[in-house]
């Protein structure tokens, strides 16, 4: 028996296993084709704030399960800490700095309705990839990465767009805290609905914005159901103001960021299932993170980054670290994963997942993570810049990193700070970044600074987008 | 099909399904028996230690497999922020106050190895109560409530006993920082490791300690298998100095504080099968918890509170709310629990579960969380109590937490501030204490004052066991 197993072992006994379970449960007419993509995106959601990430009452059972049956990365980064070049770099793999979505002399670090930039039309994201082989690709919710009609989903490579195109905070009647924590109150919001490049409903109905979402993402996966397809699926919750459909309403213990996120959870629970229902599942790879951490300065109606320090808008690691789920039964191998992962990489995974072709005539930032996905191989990863704009405010490689340049919580008087001396943190052995290690670990340091200065000697800062308003 | 359901509902369906099983799956002999019980005790191991609550590079899959099989309590507090006091309340359902461990004049809020008092021999322990049901009693590792003679475990209803009777960093050579902080050395603490009521060892090899106490655990049950029995496991680990065996060093990404927990991980995984094995597992409550949180001034070799405030020796949430497992296969239902729950509601508890007889001729803090366990009612205990020494800190009740005396984090030099106003905070909506809620909720923070106020004037403190020194 034991010559036996290590037969099977040296012959790939997963791989074995692999291709008899495809050949049960899954039709030839999926197994024939490239897999699909599902990408759920969350706004504002810290490391904190699932469940399986540690919170104590918020509920998140659909998630929970994603993580335990797939794989948990819980050293992953957004490559930045707020909104419109977190998503730019999820979608071209490329730091936000190349794709001008860095520089923003006027101080703009996102997107706001009088803007008039976007995502410039050369960049190539995944939806525009995976046209080329075939996909078809579709988007419901916040899109951020301009919203005039050269800017919108449909000229970045998207058959379809459903959703609000900015942050559902902005043409506010009244933008105050107060605002934010009172019962809220849609007309206060005048944010614009679009159907592909139209307007359909302002200011739209967020008290149904999950549910309607929802239906929208199972519409177009039970529409491309016979077709290889990619959905993007960046939720506007749970970016303030909170709103959440009737029957979730006081019914969390964490109170009303509660409510909505287990509508977020449920939301998730309905894709899962009509994937499950389509027999699409164990063809379909889905990956669930946030694009920054949370709004601290809105209270018990931000989120939490757990025990990780400060939050969105900060280079610290509340700021930048989130909650990385993926997910594709058979394929991904569950696990914990501590090894360094980023929305950067999801352009090089799923262009190797899928047998896409990478861009290959500019630089990309991210790396290949599926042999750690089916193999639980040490990540191709082994750095991250933590840039702020067109600024390196700190670097990590492998355990450590050093910051250069800090900023205080993302409020309107935000304090921004030079460091004399660069501090050094061991990230796995303190996540939460007290203890300074700068002096005991010299060399560490002195490695962290060279890649410092290589990327700032190498990357090339692109014209702003940010700066071009009416 | 709808009617029977109903009727099957009626008649109890999950009662039914239990007997079924158990009819199938566990020898008639343990089913005619009393259940037996194993409760694993940590030290300082924070609320944030534990990868299923969301620390990021401890590796804990045993403990994991546990809470998700089991239930997992988030909501689940300490009796006492320190040691003695904590390790006293659990084995009593009394806070320490009621039982010697309240009042402390010189300070001292734990036995020293000069101390000559310990736990009164009128308290009556979970041991007692269950030697009275015929139950087999052994302790293996800590037990810090006294260690001159007339205080040992055998005297308050342990069989027999195996370990290091107070803190693992007592009988110190040299007691500072840095000898914690360097690679760990025995023979700094000349503590003594004990059989029954001898010394066998001085100082003892705490590079064994876990792997040791582990194969005393196993070999109680083994022996006891066929009567029922009470195994109660108070690691020495994770208090500092931190020890580990050889094969565990060097493997965790967190550090030597995460190879300390593989181990203990490791150990909860060799409990866990010996019962298996045993076929004694459902027939076994398995609880695992913490004595008070964090030690913080440890840096990097203490632990962590996640995203709860402060640690250890503070009345903050981080000093007092402790990771809960409760684990037993088709009797615990499993599931996430935010009710309140204690571990001062072990006796009573455990008295439910095995039908012992829970003494009635003194106050008794502890509830009874049978029906959560085994149906997720909702939890019998509505408040709880944060006591330092004689005086109430703290209190909770529902959601909210008042503060009526603050401390610094635990050190020699430990700042202790009366409040002209108290705190409130919504602990479940702000579970890191950060959003004052006293001016906007005067009605909660009255009810909460008028609770402090009857436990000060109902609650006799008893004599003081911690003042008694040689």
């Amino acid at each position: 028996m034991k010559n036996l197993v290590q037969l099977f072992s040296t012959l790939g006994l997963i791989s074995l296993l692999l291709i008899a379970c495809n050949t049960d449960d899954v039709t030839s007419e999926t197994t024939d084709r490239p897999p699909n993509v599902v990408v759920i995106f969350m706004d504002d959601m810290g490391f904190g704030d699932l469940s399986s990430f540690g919170h104590p009452t918020i509920e998140t059972p659909n998630l929970d399960r994603l993580a335990r049956e797939g794989q948990k990365w819980t050293n992953f980064y957004t490559a930045s800490s707020v909104c419109s070049p977190s998503r730019g770099a999820l979608l071209t793999g490329r730091y936000p700095v190349r794709i001008g979505l860095g520089p923003a002399k006027g101080g703009k670090r996102v997107f706001f309705p009088n803007s008039t930039g976007g995502l410039p039309a050369e960049e190539i994201t995944i939806a525009e990839m995976l046209k080329e082989k075939g996909y078809k690709t579709g988007i419901v919710g916040k899109w951020h990465l301009g919203h005039l009609p050269q800017h919108l989903p449909t000229t970045q490579g998207f058959d379809s767009y459903y959703g609000i195109p900015y942050s559902n905070d902005m043409d506010a009647v009244e933008w105050s805290l107060a605002a934010f924590f009172r019962a809220p109150d849609i007309n206060n919001w005048n944010v614009p609905l679009m159907q592909d490049t139209t307007i359909i409903e302002r200011p739209t109905d967020q008290t149904t914005i999950t549910k309607r979402y929802t239906e929208k993402a199972v519409e177009f996966i039970t529409e491309n159901k016979d077709h290889p397809f990619f959905l993007y699926f960046p939720h506007s919750m749970i970016h303030t103001p909170l709103f959440a459909s009737e029957k979730f309403l006081n019914t969390s213990p964490r109170g009303f960021y509660g409510d909505v996120m287990s509508e977020v959870d449920w939301s998730v629970g309905q894709v899962i299932k009509v994937l499950e229902d389509l027999n699409l599942d164990k063809n379909t790879l889905v990956v669930f993170t946030s694009d920054n951490g949370p709004w601290l300065m809105m209270q018990e109606y931000g989120g939490s980054a757990g025990l990780l320090t400060n939050g969105k808008g900060t280079t610290w690691e509340g700021g930048m670290r989130v909650p990385g789920i993926f997910y594709m039964p058979e394929t991904v191998q569950p696990g914990t994963i501590t090894d360094l992962g980023s929305t950067l990489d999801l352009l090089p995974t799923i262009a190797n997942l899928t047998g896409a072709q990478i861009p290959d005539d500019r630089p990309m930032d991210g790396f290949n993570l599926m042999p750690v996905l089916t193999q639980k191989e040490k990540s191709a990863r082994d750095h991250f810049i933590y840039y702020r704009m067109q600024d390196i405010y700190a670097v990590r490689k492998g355990d450590y990193k050093a910051h250069f340049i800090t900023e205080t919580c993302y409020t309107r008087d935000n304090q921004r700070t030079v460091l004399e001396k660069p501090l050094l943190y061991n990230l796995n052995h303190d996540p939460s970044e007290k203890y300074d290690k700068a002096e005991a670990e010299p060399a560490i340091l002195e490695e962290l600074v060279d890649l410092a200065e290589k990327y700032k000697t190498e990357v090339v800062a692109a014209e702003s987008e940010l700066d071009k308003v009416e």
